[in-house]
């Protein structure tokens, strides 16, 4: 059940959460704001979904609440961050800043994080690098949780990769992983006792399917267009551990900690006002926007949008409404909040 | 009907049939090995295949055969360049060469070419930086081709992304479009009376389905994961414009010359061993496809493979036993070459 909360309400809620499981206030701080926005913009399943999880995880000693990201490496344009677990959020804010202030420098930055945690709701970072009037590509190296094309057993990351593009009227943000459906959504639509609107993986007789529940069963999720989404989420592990120095996918299969533990990130900022100005760069991304968005729609009634159009007007909502928010998720966030309920209760659960 | 033909005589052949059209020596020399690498490593569609179609475009005045890139700004890591309607193939691998260049001095290079041609196939440039020893990356902003998610029109791109890792022992290369099937792939099925493997786009009752010859009909060819790979070649599509300073895909189809013609395109290299010895990540790349590689296989006889291993063999088996090339393609460059048939013949066809 969902239920409408103030935006406000909720960040406070969240960070007193976040206090008793001992986070420093400035970093409790981002992190609330952080997971609160998430679901604002529609993301629930990376903000406050996620809360709870991330108290078992600090629970399990497998996020840093007090570390810091240190510098283990520079060269012109590059950075190198070890993580050392701390949370991945506020690892990953730095991160990102670190890449806009040397794009600012040389015009494009890039830096790789390794030991980090989970970043959460990737589009964050992406969506920060536009709104600093960056271009901004962002990836990581995940634990397996989708088969290899060609396999029938888990072998590779979803590995989320993010896009963004800043436009003045709303950046252009693309905020993706590689399997066709995250296994949140899939336990949703079991739940709801729906079908996926399109196949979503194999059931246990190798037929794809769109029957939730069987594709659970056997973890055949699919690639996104099939070998292609494979080959690009193995690539992108391997780049994002190489530039970072840092584990791929199967050294973090190997070690079974939670979700990204110990994973790799690469922050890419690109400065795209070096070469021609503000204004007609700005005229030009108006055009595109509106003339993907003139595309003759299949149905009337749902007009085409770029990605990123939808983020904004859920976001306005929210935050006149007030962000919605699942009920049970809800109770063990003001748990957490109120201190009846410490981390060690999570992780035993 | 395939045949096969030694490398060098098709390289020797097609280098007289771009000498024939008004292409200066070293440029010929060039495109000559490119195109037949393509073919050898078994892209057809982006090699042989393409020149019948790169004549008509030299008699149309939409390719230059003798601009070359010219640069239009630098700043840091960055530079950009015009492409004088240059040869898509010169022009993409000078900027390529320019972003390893850049890389060497900054840890991170990034070459932005406006006003170029068709690159043919995106994956030279990327296997060319890795064995350049670069992490590459590439991609470009073309005409529309396929519908916006949403949409019944064509109205973005396919938009082709390449990224490569430079392992020792075999680079890992992704080289895909955001469309699940090329349109010259469909023609491959219908012609054979083949059905498609998986779907691969929209009939006119609005289906989705595996029939080839009704999704030429409609030309609602499906992007890559339904929304995800829709949403992905649009971003990329407004930041390959943005920091080229050149057109986006909108534009181009306003223009509407011949494919890519005019369009945009990036490529980005990384120095991968910035923070970590050859050795250890070179054998962290190696862990990675060992463990990817052995993932359990759906058929005992299709063993998985990371993207690029593939490719190395039937290079391997190109080189040895001839390649294999379309028997009226090789007719029409033997013409080419012989010149019994010139550009203007082909461009009334």
């Amino acid at each position: 059940m969902g239920i409408k909360v103030q935006f406000d309400v909720l960040k406070d809620t969240v960070k007193k959460a976040f206090l008793n499981m001992g986070m420093p206030e400035d970093k409790a701080e981002i992190c609330a704001q952080i997971h609160c926005e998430s679901s604002a913009d529609g993301v629930e399943s990376h903000g406050l979904n996620r809360i709870p999880r991330f108290a078992t995880y600090v629970g399990k000693g497998w996020v840093d609440l007090k570390a810091e990201p240190e510098l283990v490496g520079r060269k012109g344009a590059a950075e190198n961050y070890d993580g050392h677990l701390g949370i991945g959020i506020t690892n990953a804010i730095f991160c990102g800043d670190r890449a806009v202030e040397l794009a600012k420098e040389h015009g494009i930055g890039i830096v790789a994080l390794r030991n980090t945690t989970h970043w959460m709701r990737g589009g964050t970072y992406a969506w920060r690098m536009a709104y600093k009037d960056m271009i901004g590509l962002c990836w990581i190296s995940a634990e397996s949780c989708m088969p290899m094309w060609g396999s029938d057993k888990i072998s590779v990351g979803n590995n989320p990769l993010c896009l963004a593009v800043p436009r003045k009227k709303g950046p252009i943000v693309v905020d993706m992983s590689f399997s066709q459906y995250a296994y949140g959504k899939l336990g949703v639509y079991r739940l709801a006792g729906k079908q996926l609107p399109y196949p979503g993986g194999y059931d246990k007789d190798g037929n794809l399917t769109t029957d939730p529940g069987a594709i659970e069963e056997t973890m055949r999720v699919l690639p996104i267009g099939y070998w292609k989404g494979s080959a690009l989420a193995i690539a992108l592990d391997m780049a994002a551990a190489m530039i970072s120095n840092g584990k791929c996918g199967s050294d973090l299969d190997e070690e079974a900690r939670g979700s990204c533990t110990g994973c790799s990130q690469v922050f890419i900022a690109i400065d795209p006002y070096l070469f021609g100005d503000v204004e007609s760069l700005q005229a030009m991304l108006d055009r595109r926007v509106e003339a993907a968005d003139n595309a003759h729609p299949v149905d009337e009634r749902h007009p085409v949008k770029c990605p990123g159009e939808g983020t904004l007007e859920r976001r306005k909502k929210s935050m006149a409404e007030g962000v919605n928010v699942d009920e049970q998720i809800w109770s063990q966030i003001q748990g957490l909040a109120a201190g009846a309920m410490d981390v060690e209760d999570l992780a035993s659960k």
